[in-house]
């Protein structure tokens, strides 16, 4: 490929919007162009990159004896309302009404659309295990889209499904496909990626994994335990205080507090640590606006995953209504009343997060305006109460695992995640084979994701400098670019092109930029597109019968070849790299 | 692939929805399965052709200098705005409210979607010409799908867009372009499609091609000249009327005729041949529901498609309301009022079809309840009115090409299009280059596209028996087939596994059915799978040392081949069946 003829534009300048370097990069790069908010044409480097991405992907899926199908992007809405997802997934669910009147969605994931295929298929215990995948579009109406491929609204994705008759078989294969994922990873160049611990989400199941990049760029929260290497999703990571509960017995005594109404204020005035307080956090269920309101240790944060999987349904943060009963910056444990007054069928639902267990001497809201108790005992003032996980675990917390000391927080793109299903989805829809012994069961699932942009985008933030991407050989656009400088020098020129004919002629993906522009301008292009090889060919490279080859990873270093050496060298520089890309 | 393991099911029964083989054997053989009207889940049978098929379809448009890129599926409504075809495609582009209140469209082509991509990059003339295409999946909210994946709602298109900055270039390309689709056709196996001429649509431009595949399966209507090769479709194919035009000379006269308001009626009651009559044919209006009347020799039927177009809008046919001043019945050329008492406003449209042109002595209604006139001349009666070509061409009639006699109607399949868009959405999306001298000037446009899905269905209803299809081997899910007959015999077993592995190890596509059923069950199922060699394995051949090898093309030849040789035989088999893919 003429780089004089390839598709896109490159610039110099960061658009304002991009928060990420590999977004700043894609613009910049001609990889990819906006269309709408999430929405993105892709233009022919990065579909190289892609194509090169699902071609891994494929070939380990089928190694693990996966069969791809096409599931379809519009669905009829009758099959998530099967599953109960029509109601319970949010907005980011894109539904619409199609010409006819019947409800469809925009498929976001496919667990529905895989149970349908194979529902009468797999009726005899004779089919299992098996294992469908597909490489597809998907539309999510993320209210946020940001950081470039990192969080769009369509996308594409691999995504499997497996089925299975136990539990065991199930554990299996999945172990079996995390280990694929992991060669997934190291074949795209980031074998750096790590599976931790997650949260199932709207999935639903019991057992999943995320695979995470960690990097400063990513979106999400990692809890890591430096002394055993227990990993989580913040959102999964069990909370444990490691410092002993404060024991001091005093008795619960209100103090006016007049205008204090923040857990700053109350420190301040009160002269003690966040941690000796209790302090009260409210949210309202989405289905009824009804309260809930968790207490939980004051140096702490709620994590809102943990408590919308303990309440089984979305919530939202409070809007607390004179009328409400409660008394907003006020709020404690003692004497508060559940009833609603102004909706007396929607009672308030109170939590403890296990932080509070044990504890005394605490502040805490009184429930009444301008007043505080100071001397709260949790064990003899609130005796009969339930405490849960519901904060988010902190720097420095204890190991869940091997509960010593220490845990870090570090940032991390998610770039793929496994989920054991379960029987969720076949027992919703009905799905059931008959056994060896004649009687009718449900099957048991896996799911796999793994999203492409956002892989191609992850890899970029963990291989990149200053100037633009370094791409790995095994997923970059093109293996070789070569670089004709003076190309009005007939010599140069044609030098260049025999090169250019004798490396395609070996099958080589070579890009050639034989543009009469400035070397400055030629190489600025060539480090966006991150291309791993690099040949210069130049009225000095002429003369000494040479060519210069570097490496878009180390370009100080370059090496002159004679030309009758160039194909050999490239050929083994190529599989030196490939080895880089090779799974341990 | 082991054949017990593939997931989808085989029936025998056909489903009563099937009108066309196609459908029905893909239903019946587990290529695919319904998900909701017009909209199917594929199986991995189908995949498989698909991906040979978009392979083949890759390759030409790389040869072509063709640059792959990916558009979104979902679009912003703006963008069809900017064209203006968010007003004039009706509903079958499906709108949608995305959660943030913004207007978008699920892309059912994507001109825009391309101009929008290359807007700025192709702001200098140095840039053309230049063409990208994606592989893409597409909806579009037909009405009526129908016949499996000859016309679906939701489906996989290959569409290309060229940009180029003169008429003569851009008839260069469409030419390669148009033999690239011949050799694209040819490699999947249907060499006998044929281009014809065909009317542009809701896509614009002036020059367009489909290629059909002529079947009485198909939904369009070809007309074909025998003598010289003219090929159009029914709706572009221009109609000329092959008998000389009635020159009797008669009076025009008021007859009684009561009750009598049909064509059928009037030429019973009057003793006269359908063409002997001017009849009219009333329409309303899309967008204001205003009368068109167009009146034409009474043996002819209208084409909407070359009225729409002279129209340059929608219409559909009339309700003829009594206020409106329309006699039903009894419409006729003669004292025809224009005015619409009912609607001031909104004047009739009246047209005449060229087949009317210098007739004389014909029967017409009088705008006059239960009377018609005999004795009609155009040219006397009707002397300042403009013809037009309105009508569909008919069987027999005159070539518009060599003006010869004889035209013939034939079914056809549109397996893919050509278009020359000339400057409609660069004009209207305001796309500009600066030419050699500086000024600024509008790219024109082509744009090609093909179906993937609908062009595996052709390939069924072009290859089948009555036992399933017949896939060429360019397109085959497979290449071999291997039946093991009797696998409960060790012996017979071991010698299929060992065929399967040395088939396999030699890269070939092998199929391998080793399930403990019978003859018939498994021969059936090879029939609807299709791949195009057969190899039994089976006890009367083991004893003999030999393999059964047969062709599903015609399985009525079969040769016993010693096992030594059978790998042989295959990989000579397989060259010859994809030479019969090759090109003319």
């Amino acid at each position: 490929m003429k780089l004089s003829a390839l598709t896109g534009e490159r610039f110099r300048e960061t658009p304002s919007d991009c928060v990420i370097e590999s977004h700043a990069f894609m613009l910049r790069g001609g990889y990819m162009k906006y269309v709408a908010n999430g929405i993105y044409s892709v233009l022919p480097p990065l579909k190289r990159i892609t194509d090169k991405i699902e071609r891994i992907i494929r070939e380990e899926m089928d190694a693990l004896g996966g069969q791809e199908v096409l599931f379809p992007v519009a669905l009829p809405a009758s099959l998530w309302e099967e599953s109960g997802r029509l109601q319970t997934v949010g907005r980011e669910l894109l539904r619409f009404t199609d010409r006819g009147g019947a409800d469809m969605v925009l498929g976001m994931t496919h667990e529905e659309a895989a149970v349908h295929l194979v529902r009468e298929y797999a009726s005899s215990h004779s089919r299992y295990p098996f294992m469908i995948y597909q490489i597809q579009t998907k539309f999510r109406d993320e209210a946020r889209p940001r950081a470039g491929l990192i969080r769009v609204r369509e996308f594409i994705m691999k995504d499997a499904y497996s089925f299975h008759t136990s539990q065991e078989d199930l554990d299996a294969f999945y172990q079996r496909c995390l280990q694929a994922y992991e060669r997934i990873f190291a074949r795209a160049g980031i074998p750096q990626v790590v599976s931790v611990a997650s949260d199932s989400g709207m999935m639903g199941g019991s057992l999943s994994h995320e695979f995470m990049l960690l990097t400063s760029a990513g979106e999400d929260s990692i809890v890591l335990c430096p002394h055993c290497g227990y990993r989580a999703n913040m959102e999964a990571a069990e909370c444990i205080v490691s410092d002993t509960p404060n024991q001091t017995m005093q008795e619960l005594a209100p103090i006016h507090t007049p205008d204090i109404c923040t857990i700053q204020d109350l420190c301040s005035h009160l002269d003690i640590p966040p941690k000796n307080l209790c302090k009260a956090v409210v949210y309202q269920r989405n289905r009824d606006d009804s309260y809930v309101i968790v207490f939980l240790r004051g140096d702490l944060e709620i994590n809102e995953t943990k408590l919308t999987n303990l309440l089984g349904e979305g919530i939202h943060p409070a809007l607390i209504t004179e009328d409400s009963g409660l008394e907003a910056g006020f709020i404690g444990p003692c004497g508060l009343s559940c009833e609603n007054p102004s909706s007396p069928n929607a009672k308030h639902t109170v939590l403890y997060d296990r932080s509070l267990q044990g504890s005394c001497g605490l502040a805490c809201g009184a429930n009444r305006k301008d007043f505080h108790f100071t001397g709260l005992c949790m064990e003899r003032d609130c005796p009969d109460v339930c405490y849960h996980d519901l904060a988010k675990a902190v720097l420095g917390g204890t190991c869940p695992a091997c509960r010593k000391i220490g845990i870090k927080v570090s940032r991390g793109i998610e770039v793929g995640n496994i989920f054991q299903l379960g029987a969720k989805y076949t027992h919703a829809m009905h799905m059931q084979y008959m056994d060896e012994n004649g009687a009718l069961r449900e099957p048991l699932m896996g799911c796999y994701g793994i999203g492409i942009g956002r892989l191609a985008a992850s890899v970029c933030e963990a291989s990149h400098d200053e100037f633009g991407p370094i791409w790995p050989i095994s997923i970059a656009p093109w293996q070789v670019h070569l670089c004709c400088l003076r190309s009005d020098n007939e010599h140069v020129h044609s030098q260049a092109d025999s090169l250019y004919n004798m490396l395609q002629e070996q099958g080589l993906e070579v890009l050639y930029d034989d543009r009469a522009v400035s070397a400055g301008v030629m190489f600025s292009d060539a480090d966006l597109l991150g291309v791993p090889i690099r040949l210069t060919v130049s009225p000095r490279n002429y003369k000494e019968g040479c060519v210069e080859l570097s490496l878009r990873q180390d370009k100080s270093i370059s090496a002159k070849i004679p030309m009758d050496e160039v194909l050999l060298r490239v050929m083994e520089t190529i599989s030196r790299l490939k080895e880089e890309c090779r799974p341990a």
